[in-house]
């Protein structure tokens, strides 16, 4: 099923809406409805529905139950998501204590650094420690950690994303400012945090 | 003209190739070549490029100057594009040394915060201190700041959105979880750190 970036940035508040509406004891509900509560345009709630669930019936709409069903089926995995940070810096201790993670599913379960004197540290009193980058292939394998956040500086990301490849990581998302090289079944997704501010900036003429 | 997210993503490094093929000597340039030395797909090339600067020549391509020049009036402005963080938190201040902005010619200059022990702190050692949130009107309208970074938990996200309006701020950069409301003329754009991860998580299914 193809969900888009956008649609997927929405559906945690659709999932929250239905919950609201199925305790309120509404067995259907339409886009139109979904549409006027939360705010968004109808052709889009339409669009993201219809890459949830298909398009609902004329008239009644959606049945409640299942289309929250479907939006959980991809919110709410069985088990948590686990991921790792891997660079204890500013941003990486910043991710480390990012709230919007379990809304889709994902626990971002510690971090680690090549720096000894981090080792332990518990940055946001939540109990994730920072770990000792030695520590890594032995905490992956044994927590089969599949993805991990790469927020080192420029210079040293592609060391470390080999590092991560040999722990078993198959999905990382690289906050460092450089293209990196991973061997063939490993899914990299860059995160450009100018890019939302340089489209902002520039405002209609870009957009 | 319209720039999709994606294509604005890569500019900075057709911008920079373009550039070494212009000390090279070479007058023209095609998507064929650009998509073999970069290593991108000759259709988003070709998409990329047709969005900057139309269609390129039959056989000799674009204008190697030309296209860098097209490449150049959306990255370099011709003064730097001010932006101020609001919240010195851990991710406000991870985005004060973040190098990726002046890649978009958007210059980050400082970062407000409510607490008065971080006023004058130089987070990066690079001269941008942390000023005090009361400073921030007489701020932004002596540096004409329109474009903010906002950082603040969920919770003062709100109230620090409507003080941001009233100094003049007229683009948001949202990374709190919340929705904000806004005046007429002020744009919103949400940051939800952990979508790239979903997406990524969600692998084959969701993409």
């Amino acid at each position: 099923m193809m969900i888009s970036r956008a649609a997927m940035s929405r559906l945690p508040e659709y999932l929250k809406y239905l919950k609201s509406v199925e305790e309120s004891g509404a067995l259907n509900i339409s886009a139109t409805t979904i549409s006027k509560a939360l705010g968004y345009g109808e052709v889009q709630v339409r669009k993201d529905l219809a890459s949830v669930s298909g398009t609902g019936r004329p008239r009644t709409g959606y049945v409640t139950s299942e289309l929250k069903g479907q939006i959980e089926s991809i919110l709410c995995p069985e088990r948590e998501i686990e991921a790792v940070i891997v660079g204890a810096g500013k941003l990486g201790r910043a991710l480390l204590g990012y709230e919007g993670f379990s809304e889709y599913g994902i626990s971002v379960v510690t971090a680690f650094d090549q720096n000894p004197k981090k080792r332990g540290e518990d940055v946001n009193g939540i109990g994730k420690n920072v770990r000792h980058m030695s520590e890594m292939k032995d905490y992956c394998r044994e927590h089969n950690v599949k993805i991990g956040i790469l927020t080192v500086p420029a210079s040293a990301a592609q060391s470390v994303c080999d590092t991560m490849t040999e722990c078993g990581i198959e999905a990382i998302l690289n906050f460092a400012h450089v293209r990196l090289k991973v061997p063939d079944g490993v899914t990299v997704e860059n995160e450009n945090l100018a890019l939302s501010l340089a489209m902002l900036a520039g405002g209609e003429e870009k957009v």
